[in-house]
């Protein structure tokens, strides 16, 4: 615990980028990678790979190359504990139901326990298994069930009004699609945010000024 | 476009999270705003937020405050053209829909011309008003068709192996779910990646380790 209190948001954040990749090269029969190579993967260099591996103890020897497996297993027990998270969903949307069914397939250490919106012709529908609650049975199930973690596939409005409550109830960490960033008036949880618009907005500003690299 | 050529990216990243606020502040009934609290909003400095307008043309007078009405309209005009973007998505999977669904009815300045996949029971069927088509067809598609921004909802296996095709085939922007970042094996071509898994780690690491803002 006291090496990961060292650590750094921009090398957390850095984790599963070399997650992804040392696993391709796992996938790919690769035995040995250098803190070159994989700089090179990540656009970085070679010191900063080895700065962030020694956040976390070192993941062997440096000079002779990274163990590719002893590697991967190490990321991973950093990133996926055995304890899942316990996870509601709010607002089930196309949205909400293709993240619904990303986190129930493909997520690892997530367990999707309740999906909730407020819509009367969603109440009750199922999704990946799970049963659609009407959002008014919140308060009760979170202070049943204690999830750890909310996702918000609702308007910015919606995640505003939400949001308090959340908080109030220990949702200690969110995955948030809504144009509403938490952070700004919440300063002690969790948020991860994936703006959409944003992306397709840069993306569009630099298709047609062609501005593909900086 | 002599100033568009002095924008860097992260100037450009920056525009969309201004756009959002901006709208936010419009639809509140603000009508000025000084660069120290869009600064404070934006998490910056009022320096920085004044920097980043100068980069193009400094949209209204400093000291005085910055008119909601008349930043939010060239901001607008920066990131939404007249001319929309003809779009192609590829894969038509959960994930898949949900996005076309979203550049639907959502995204301003795309137009969705073509969706497709490779599962035989998808192809024929419709969403959001466009059939999907075999993913054979897209060589025969882009030729006739011309689309300049590609989406792909696809395995990483499948994004690698469609992304030399589409290149060669004109695509000049991609907004890519998959896990294979394209920008590492082509250098000119626009990416913009939304890695949904990473984001999912972080927010794991980060439950569990109990670390908010560092």
């Amino acid at each position: 615990m006291s090496e990961q209190n060292k650590v750094s948001l921009p090398v957390i954040k850095r984790l599963p980028k070399y997650y992804r990749y040392i696993s391709t090269m796992q996938k790919n029969g690769v035995v040995k990678v250098s803190s070159s190579e994989l700089a090179r993967i990540m656009g970085t260099t070679a010191s900063q790979v080895r700065q962030d591996f020694n956040c976390f103890g070192g993941f062997g020897q440096q000079g002779i190359g990274y163990n590719v497996n002893v590697l991967l297993e190490e990321i991973s027990r950093l990133l996926f504990s055995e304890n899942k998270l316990d996870t509601i969903l709010i607002g089930t949307g196309r949205l909400g139901r293709a993240i619904s069914g990303y986190l129930t397939a493909e997520a690892q250490g997530y367990r999707l326990i309740g999906v909730f919106d407020k819509a009367k012709d969603e109440i009750g529908q199922t999704i990946c298994g799970t049963q659609i609650r009407d959002v008014r049975e919140l308060e009760a199930f979170c202070k049943k069930n204690r999830p750890q973690v909310a996702v918000l596939c609702v308007p910015s409005q919606s995640a505003r009004e939400l949001a308090p409550v959340l908080v109030e109830l220990g949702i200690q960490g969110f995955w948030n699609f809504s144009h509403y960033d938490l952070s700004v008036d919440y300063d002690n949880i969790i948020v991860e945010n994936v703006h959409l618009s944003d992306r397709l907005m840069s993306l569009g500003y630099r298709v047609r000024n062609n501005i593909s690299k900086l």
